[in-house]
């Protein structure tokens, strides 16, 4: 082994103005809630936390949801606790794929020993209700899950229509909320959602590593009656009518339960830093009001639309079901994607985001998220996007851009 | 729902002194890296900052393994990736039981469907290489899996000898080495160890929240065999001889892998704060030095060792195989333990830890881990219990304590 080991340097990132589908900046009181002394997982204080965090996220999440409560993980962690706790081998759920991330939830429910069924959607387009319930009554699922904004596409599948739709047919109902939580409206409870989760690293303002949960009263129920594990008992050998042990052990959401309960059974040692992180978006955004925050998103998407128009580019994707925090739009023909956004990183310290799969190459997106949703951000990207291509020779109107944002801003 | 939300105080956590079992008091540098600002996840800085990781990482646990990583999770979550990316529904996996956490190595391992022997030891002992062998040779094991520190009875584990048989066997090795890491010696390339995961809230002094985990390239390879998923195929359908796939997408560390390696996959979004907070924890370990962090968790423990033993306290366990970091200590006949514990965190700030199972309620576990491993600390919760526990009339020698624990520190 190489036993001069390199240290290297104080760790010091730049500051960068994050303007992509996420990760972005977290508000300043997130980090200082990163920095607070940590303090034993059973002392009074940090259960009395845990306790806020569960009150907090019932009003982030619309919600009266007793089960409420963070999974110690990126949001990916909350989907899969989600599925492997709900889903048993051979169990069906029905799945609207609108973008990449739909097809993550397939991947998911796939290693879980689901019977899957898509209802594909052009990327660009969400799915009708019409379409759920058509497969609903083929189909049977015990579970609907989907996503509400699918970064990839930058769609927010409407799903008030779904939910009552699930809601009369007795099949349950998750939502991967991650990239559309507090910058677009979600009612649990008058949506009929069972089961949401979601991540700090989008509108919520704060560092990717963990997720909020919350299920229903029915939900829990469901997943509770899979709590019972015998010694011996292989969730491979799954019977009919027989609930199966749970496969994961992290993921277990009825153990989970049971940590954040009165009961207090050990399970992992809560994320202290992290559970700081997650108290405090929470708190701003209920302290600003989610109407206030929702608006600010709309408000700062509808701005760099109008500015991006006002340049010449064209925008992607149905823009009346576009999500408010994040939008594609078309790379100029003249210049390469991948350079403009080298220069707008390595110049102006300003990330924007590439694309995926059939998007890729095609389209740029660009996020107004959480601390991000200002004026000042949107105006700089303009400004500085603009100069940008304007250097590559790209065929834009030049000076109009920032002018047509701040119009949404008097 | 309740419109009347209550956003509860500005967090403001408690200065505790944290001598339990973990987690205890972070470094203060840590604080400092989880508070920086956030760039993105494929900026060439984070990307710089994961290589880095991964460098430090194998100074910490003494490896030239390419493969050496962070899962985004608590310590819980590592354990759980490495036996869900080795262990198919069938293998034999064989666990030394030495504590608690040998329980959840077989909960785990059993979910995953793994045909499971155990080695059962009487907690406060360890398990020798000569019964590891029989056991080897008799149930031929695919994997051994166990744990090197189990803070549940405070022993810690000798590995030198079981990887050499495991190595002659060709059986692979695996380690939870959590509670041990950075007090204890850890040599992974040199003990032929094939897999350990660890987690930052014990010796490494940071939050929990990251789980540190390195792979020899045959473990490596073995998980890589499982890597192609094809569409429809089902875990819970395993047919002798060929690789079935991981049937976790979280906990998939084929895709880790290719996440953290050039290829940079995209999989989870990496949790950026918690990162920084494991680069600073493994910077603080090789800056001191690995033989001296060791050396000042014996000399801690070994000082407060002395000191209970001078108040006239039993300690627990076969004191030649202890950890370090934490040690067991009776509780005296005439008090309770849960009231001298609140008594010290409530009248000192210090916490200090209960125990589980066979040993609840007979004995205290003392922690002096990481950023606490110091005199003070060490004092200090002396003179403290000393002081409780003379308030509750316990039969001890007054006066003794703290001279017995400066002898440690001429």
């Amino acid at each position: 082994m190489d036993t001069t080991q390199t240290l290297f340097e104080t760790l010091n990132p730049p500051q960068r103005l994050l303007m992509g589908p996420g990760p972005i900046n977290a508000y300043p009181r997130v980090h200082q809630a990163l920095s607070q002394s940590l303090i034993g997982q059973y002392d009074p204080v940090m259960t009395g936390y845990m306790n806020q965090v569960q009150s907090l996220y019932r009003g982030v999440f619309e919600t009266n949801n007793q089960q409420t409560f963070l999974v110690d993980g990126t949001a990916r962690s909350g989907i899969e606790a989600v599925l492997v706790s709900i889903l048993q081998p051979g169990d069906k759920v029905l799945i609207p794929v609108i973008g990449r991330f739909g097809h993550l939830l397939c991947e998911i429910a796939q290693r879980v020993g689901a019977e899957i069924k898509t209802i594909d959607v052009e990327w660009g387009q969400v799915c009708t209700a019409e379409q759920v319930e058509t497969a609903i009554k083929q189909f049977q699922p015990k579970l609907l899950a989907t996503v509400q904004g699918d970064t990839s596409t930058t769609m927010n599948q409407p799903l008030a229509d779904i939910g009552e739709v699930c809601h009369r047919h007795g099949v349950l109902f998750y939502c991967d909320a991650t990239a559309s939580i507090a910058g677009n409206e979600l009612k649990v409870d008058e949506w009929h959602l069972d089961a949401v989760s979601a991540g700090l690293q989008k509108c919520l303002g704060g560092p990717s590593g963990s997720s909020p949960v919350t299920l229903s009263d029915l939900c829990a129920e469901v997943i509770n009656r899979r709590k019972h594990v015998e010694a011996g008992i292989k969730a491979a050998h799954h019977q009919e009518g027989v609930d199966c042990p749970i496969q994961s052990n992290y993921f277990d959401l009825a153990m989970i339960m049971d940590y954040w309960g009165p009961e207090r059974l050990n399970h992992h040692t809560e994320a202290t830093s992290m559970l700081y992180a997650a108290r405090e978006c929470a708190r701003l955004f209920l302290e600003e009001g989610s109407n206030t925050v929702i608006a600010r998103h709309k408000q700062a998407g509808d701005a760099l639309a109008a500015g991006l128009a006002a340049m010449g580019l064209r925008l992607f994707g149905d823009q009346s079901t576009k999500m408010n925090n994040v939008l594609g739009v078309y790379i100029p023909d003249e210049v390469d994607g991948d350079t403009i956004r080298g220069e707008l990183l390595n110049r102006f310290g300003i990330e924007i985001g590439t694309s995926f799969g059939p998007l890729h190459g095609k389209i740029w997106r660009i996020g107004t998220m959480g601390y991000n949703a200002r004026q000042e951000c949107v105006l700089t990207t303009l400004a500085a996007l603009e100069s940008i291509l304007l250097k590559y020779r790209a065929k834009i109107a030049p000076g109009q851009a920032v002018a047509a944002a701040m119009e949404f801003y008097r």
